[in-house]
């Protein structure tokens, strides 16, 4: 059992990246920290506690985090992000709101907090901007330095991005941050478009769900083809969509999904390549580097496991 | 023995390349292809032939190529390309002129004639802009479908580029040439900054060569020692120059000294990421890419064959 920290800004895939780990035999969810991104920071929370009631693991602690990106204090939410998640984050299919509240503790706080209790056990998963993780390791650097691993689903290193050419959509919603992360020396495994990309679902996968008839999975697959509905044409010929921040969660559990490459990253934070994430020439020749890039997956494995532990959850 | 063709514009490590192809046990050097690049394509034909020469490998064709990239016929060479290879190209030591000349037939032609001669026993390694290839390709795309492999140095996937943040300098000078040959679905490997970057010789290397105390060890070592020199500076406190070409001779002689990453790439032709060596989004689905991508390399290994071979090509 791998005990994990979701850093997520709930919209549709960070939603399937929660019932993921919840599903998963292997996976101990000890809390979710909430950030804006996808969603404002309170739609975040909220969404996060309404998977949770879905699927009845209320005993699952939600922080509220982050507001906005390093520096600001507004947080404007994209026009693309209202399509590709829905006007509510969660694919707009009626999931019942939570009448739970996030824990009375910062994001930040809890972060550092478990690293300091949990050390080299504690897995975070973030699968959203880095803000909330960037201000953690400026606060407490040596009791952020005691996690195990912090796996990131962001970036795209061998293939362009989705917002510009250069960047990916959490990168670039907080690029200093980013940089302060990838820049830190901490163990990072870097789950970007390049592996993303190729973690296709299509109806197949929502019929299956569907299957199981109860009420859950009903309400998940819908959500799932509101998402599908936001790729159509951009995926080359397949109905479907990729299963970013699902994929983060699947290699933290099971890294022997990904091959990867070891390089030391930085993170362009202004020009027209800003958000853009590469390796640093002037470390090349250091030894050591501390990401690990994933680069290829064996996406047809992933999806089973991801299936499985959707079948489990929705029991 | 591999059969290899050199497409060329001999600036210094591309002449360093050709000593390491003469020097190698394993390597047949059946001609060398002549380009525009880092000197006039005349000053290329001139460099080849002087090289050839010092090293009494008279033996070796060289054909002219490409004068200017795809739809020019002016070839301006780069004031930063006149400070890394010397006036004259291969670093301003006076090794002595050829008297020899190009042969008459020419450089796209003999490519052509050879992938139909030789097929898959045949390996091009171009360490220049893709002009010439992209011209045979286009000319006779049957034919050069039937070489074994070609090896590219060119590019940069992981990191940033040399001449712009995003470009390499063989790719940029003529992207359409290079988006032509990474989307032909010829067997690439290209060997970029990824990892040419990471193999790096130092006075150590050229002290060890002028130990041979050959006339032709001198010149060599004088030649790499003005390379050197150009990259004063450059390479976070390393004092030596990175082996770009060489490297291209070596991983097409043992392409175990690379891992790689199959994915199909895409060049930029326009904007201010012209020169982009970048995955195709649209391909990353499909099965079998076309081009392996070096992405690590045992770096001391290839140095120690680079140098054996420089000592045998020097006695």
């Amino acid at each position: 059992m791998k005990k994990i920290i979701l850093d997520a800004d709930t919209g549709i895939d960070d939603a399937l990246a929660i019932l993921y780990a919840l599903g998963s035999n292997e996976c101990e969810l000890i809390g979710i920290t909430s950030i804006y991104g996808n969603v404002s920071v309170d739609t975040s929370v909220e969404n996060s506690l309404s998977i949770l009631d879905l699927v009845e693991h209320q005993n699952i602690p939600v922080y509220k985090g982050s507001e906005a990106k390093l520096g600001s204090d507004t947080y404007e939410r994209r026009e693309i992000t209202k399509k590709i998640h829905g006007h509510d984050g969660i694919g707009d299919v009626h999931i019942p709101k939570s009448t739970r509240s996030a824990e009375s503790k910062n994001a930040v706080d809890f972060l550092i907090e478990a690293c300091e209790e949990h050390g080299s056990e504690l897995t975070i998963v973030a699968t959203s901007p880095l803000t909330n993780l960037a201000k953690a390791f400026t606060k407490a650097p040596e009791s952020i330095k005691k996690v195990g691993k912090i796996v990131i689903m962001g970036g795209a290193l061998t293939v362009t991005g989705n917002v510009t050419p250069y960047a990916e959509a959490n990168i670039i919603e907080d690029p200093n941050a980013a940089k302060t992360i990838f820049e830190s020396g901490l163990p990072i495994v870097m789950v970007g478009l390049d592996v993303t990309m190729r973690t296709l679902i299509t109806l197949n996968e929502t019929k299956a769900l569907r299957k199981l008839n109860t009420k859950n999975s009903e309400l998940i697959a819908d959500m799932i083809d509101f998402y599908f509905r936001s790729y159509e044409g951009r995926l080359s010929g397949v109905y479907g969509c990729p299963l970013h921040d699902p994929l983060a969660v699947g290699i933290a559990l099971h890294p022997e999904l990904a091959s990867t490459l070891a390089i030391d990253l930085t993170v362009e934070t202004s020009g027209a390549s800003k958000g853009r994430t590469i390796g640093l020439m002037d470390k090349l020749n250091e030894g050591s580097p501390s990401t690990e890039v994933c680069v290829q997956v064996d996406e047809s494995k992933f999806i089973e496991l991801f299936m499985e532990s959707l079948k489990n959850i929705c029991k």
